[in-house]
């Protein structure tokens, strides 16, 4: 029954094009889409089939119709919505387990695969925390903080870690802010950081393993001291 | 613009009802949903409103339609489905790296935090893979190992962690498999887990992670033995 697949595939083809232009940012997050007469030329589709398309890029989180103004992009990943609805159900602890589990394997991985690249974007995310501290710019620094740590998940090569480190990463910003404002003696504590560039780059995986532990367990007391207040 | 929110909800509200339906196990994977007209009578909304809905469902993979066969349940989580479509796009070594970061996490996790059930289940499971082994049945001995792992991973007393390894270890299952088929040695090495449990069971975080790392870096030297030949 040859119909089935085509029916089938038909919705999942217009929407799988819809998404490689919204992934690609070639239909970037606030624009609107284009007027559903013209999308059932450009697709070559029914408006059942556009509709049934569209449906699931809504609930897929990446499309948001507004009856108006029509469907306009809401984010540009998939898997990054679905995680943030998992987030949704789970408590800052638990998504910071996570996130720790990920970050430990990352030095790891980045000790032993780090090349000329990732130890640049590294060294380069240490000054610019240094002189966000240098300032007292709380903000500006957690903005390098995440930098220096999205740099070393990088460094470990492992596209997928990254993906899911970075989906992690967003949600939790508003608590590592709250830890950061909460701590009195806000002052940068470059020996980790620079201990554990240098662990990545002499390629010494015990020592990044034990660094990125030392940070880790800080930031753990911190936060629940926080969570005791 | 009060109309705004009332029809996006609309939509919205079918969408996680449904989801509830599925996700609770009232439809199961495989049940056919009712008819159009019954389910328009029953969420009391439009064809289109439904087809909006259904057309989410399909796309986040809860559900597939099959022309002439209606709607039928294909999956029970859409977090799942976000992943598995992601692990798609990785390679066995990137999805096994992320598995082992979850995994040595939960352990150290599971040391302090595991309850009488837990150390219950995880003796089940080491007595079940003894079993198996005693039987030389590798398909039996995968399942139990598999069931070891995910009351390891319990016992972290994380949902988070132990939605995402679950999601994870399925589409493994089958790189696993290949592991333990290729290894001529097939001999269940009760030990490791035995070592682990009593670990976890005195509370010793350290040896706990240093057994899963043992076991960690075994069936890492396996995989990379078969994926270069």
């Amino acid at each position: 029954m040859p119909i089935k697949i085509e029916r089938l595939s038909l919705v999942e083809q217009v929407v799988t094009q819809m998404e490689q232009l919204i992934e690609s940012g070639h239909w970037k997050i606030g624009d609107r889409l284009p007027a559903e007469m013209q999308l059932m030329k450009e697709f070559g589709v029914s408006r059942n089939t556009l509709r049934e398309a569209v449906g699931g890029l809504v609930h897929a989180g990446l499309l948001e119709t507004k009856q108006g103004s029509g469907t306009v992009v809401k984010s540009s990943s998939a898997f990054g919505v679905a995680l943030h609805r998992q987030i949704e159900k789970s408590s800052v602890m638990e998504t910071l387990e996570v996130r720790l589990a990920l970050e430990r394997e990352a030095a790891q991985l980045a000790a032993t695969r780090r090349d000329e690249l990732d130890i640049e974007s590294l060294t380069k995310a240490i000054q610019l925390c240094r002189l966000a501290s240098e300032k007292g710019d709380v903000q500006e620094f957690l903005q390098a903080d995440i930098l220096f740590h999205k740099a070393m998940v990088k460094a470990s090569h492992n596209t997928m870690l990254e993906r899911i480190y970075e989906h992690i990463t967003e949600p939790l910003r508003s608590s590592i802010e709250e830890v950061m404002m909460a701590a009195e003696d806000f002052r940068y504590n470059g020996e980790v950081h620079h201990e554990l560039l240098e662990a990545i780059k002499m390629q010494d995986v015990q020592a990044a393993i034990s660094h990125v532990n030392t940070y880790i367990n800080g930031f753990r007391e911190k936060i629940e001291l926080i969570q005791e207040d």
